[in-house]
């Protein structure tokens, strides 16, 4: 029998496909690739795969006899949620933890961008105004906070304190301490510490427990002077809530890359409010050369340990979501 | 004689005039604090004071007995290309060379800014369209070009390399070594590192050696993919060539915080130049409280000096310009 792995990506380099080939054959396993654009051929292929490396939820529901999908994209929310597109109950489900520098980058760039006024000063441009200077804030000195303590929250706070904040706080599930963060409290201790954060941080996975976790109730808790930053799932915020607050002034500004629905429409009133930067859910895109590397290693790591029967590394515990 | 230190800023907090006083007092001397509001008062006081700290040039000339003025501002071009400007030939000039923080985060900013695509994306937003990933790059393993390496410049690097850049380059007038940077080159090596330069930020006085640094030949020997951030002085570079180059898509992109001329006028080609970011010198403003303290302690510090009868620390070299 074929022990086969279907391969389909469309960020995939010809020396990516050399590690992954170089990897399967010494397992004697066989490895072919097809990009989005062939799912058809994949789906072909895929049927009697052992293992599938790809990011497209209708080619792994056709992947009858798999027995592990790694999912190339950080965020699993759609598998956990639907067990109905798992194409049989054993197979195991991986995904790839490698989106943190691209998505720290997006969140130090947001929020200098939200701190040094560029929402304002952006407008103003677009309509060849010339501007007076405004009061600006730095990240030197900053205190901020945290939800999610992950790969992407770790290397947020390593950024943060390297250009100087004062204080990074993590907040997680259980308040289990998470290297690179000054102090981190479990969520029940969230809505004491939003009076006082300057800064608010979100990169948690979309989950039941994350459904609008930033509630009209805690986003009332901010200060005005808050900024807050959304890389996670949109779920995770009370859209309403938080532009009603932007657009009255009751905060200073936010950043969302994520959003429900997904696009936003162009009718969405989402577009026109205040002080808010929109990104349409690129902090964490695959073109950056260093996550696609990290991304197809992280596979390869988990593909010697299949081969070896190890355990998984990079498993998802499907009832946690992430 | 009254000993006179006349203070004309508006960025003073109760606690600066404090430690102000404080200082003056120490060496038996007398100060009084005016706004930008209150000229006429200032210059009436200031007639026979002793020291000047402050940043309007038309007071500084009517002071006529004074022995040392502080600018408050980094760049003290105004002064040096107008010896009229002083108002009598023996008078001392220091600057505050406190920006550095302030203006390396916008570099920070804009230069994540331009490698992540926001122009694009920016505009697409004005025009609520949820556009397509598109191929970004990080600092992370990045290699920059500072052209200058003093304080602003020393920031920069700091916080690149703290960042994950692979290496920063500083290029200066002679080639002297300066700390936080991986390697030094003088002005001369310049045409030599142009074309593998993926990020090009200036942050040079203006001068006549640095007028137009950034000719249009030196423009052309850029690669496509670099970009140029400029917070400096707005003479330093070529604008018309500039605008040609980006408009081209003979550069990928430019962040500008300083102009010829300032303001820039509403009907001005930069305006609508492609994949340009415009800010209206505001890199360093002093709205930050943390550039405020370290221009009092500067201040404060030469004032210590003054007093003790030693050489100042921060005395421009007018026949350089900074």
């Amino acid at each position: 029998m074929a022990r086969d792995i279907c391969v389909c990506l469309d960020f995939l380099t010809d020396a990516h496909k050399a590690q992954i080939e170089r990897t399967a054959r010494s397992g004697g396993m066989n490895v072919r690739f097809f990009t989005t654009a062939q799912l058809d051929e994949a789906a072909a292929f895929g049927r009697t795969a052992e293992v599938l490396y790809s990011c497209v939820p209708k080619l792994f529901k056709q992947c009858k006899e798999l027995k592990w999908y790694c999912c190339a994209f950080a965020g699993v929310d759609v598998y956990c949620k639907d067990p109905s597109l798992f194409p049989n109950e054993h197979c195991q489900l991986t995904n790839s933890n490698v989106y943190g520098l691209t998505i720290a980058e997006h969140v130090v760039m947001t929020a200098l961008m939200l701190l040094r006024r560029m929402p304002a000063y952006s407008r103003q441009a677009f309509a060849h105004q010339w501007g007076k200077a405004m009061p600006i804030r730095s990240i030197h000195g900053l205190e901020l906070v945290m939800l999610g303590t992950g790969q992407i929250g770790r290397c947020v706070a390593q950024r943060m304190r390297a250009l100087g904040a004062a204080k990074v706080i993590g907040v997680n599930r259980s308040g289990r301490p998470a290297e690179d963060f000054d102090e981190v409290y479990p969520i029940e201790k969230l809505d004491g510490l939003l009076p006082s954060t300057e800064m608010l941080v979100m990169a948690v996975p979309g989950t039941d427990e994350t459904a609008h976790i930033l509630s009209r109730e805690r986003i009332a808790l901010l200060p005005e002077s808050a900024c807050v930053i959304n890389v996670g799932r949109g779920t995770a915020v009370d859209q309403a809530a938080l532009m009603e607050a932007l657009n009255a002034g009751r905060l200073a500004g936010a950043a969302l890359d994520v959003f429900t629905p997904e696009p936003l429409p162009a009718d969405h009133p989402m577009w026109e409010t205040k002080n808010l930067i929109i990104t349409p859910h690129i902090a964490g895109s695959t073109s950056l050369p260093y996550t696609c590397d990290r991304n197809v290693d992280s596979f390869c790591e988990d593909l010697e340990n299949y081969i070896a029967g190890r355990p998984l590394a990079h498993l998802v515990d499907r009832t946690l979501g992430y």
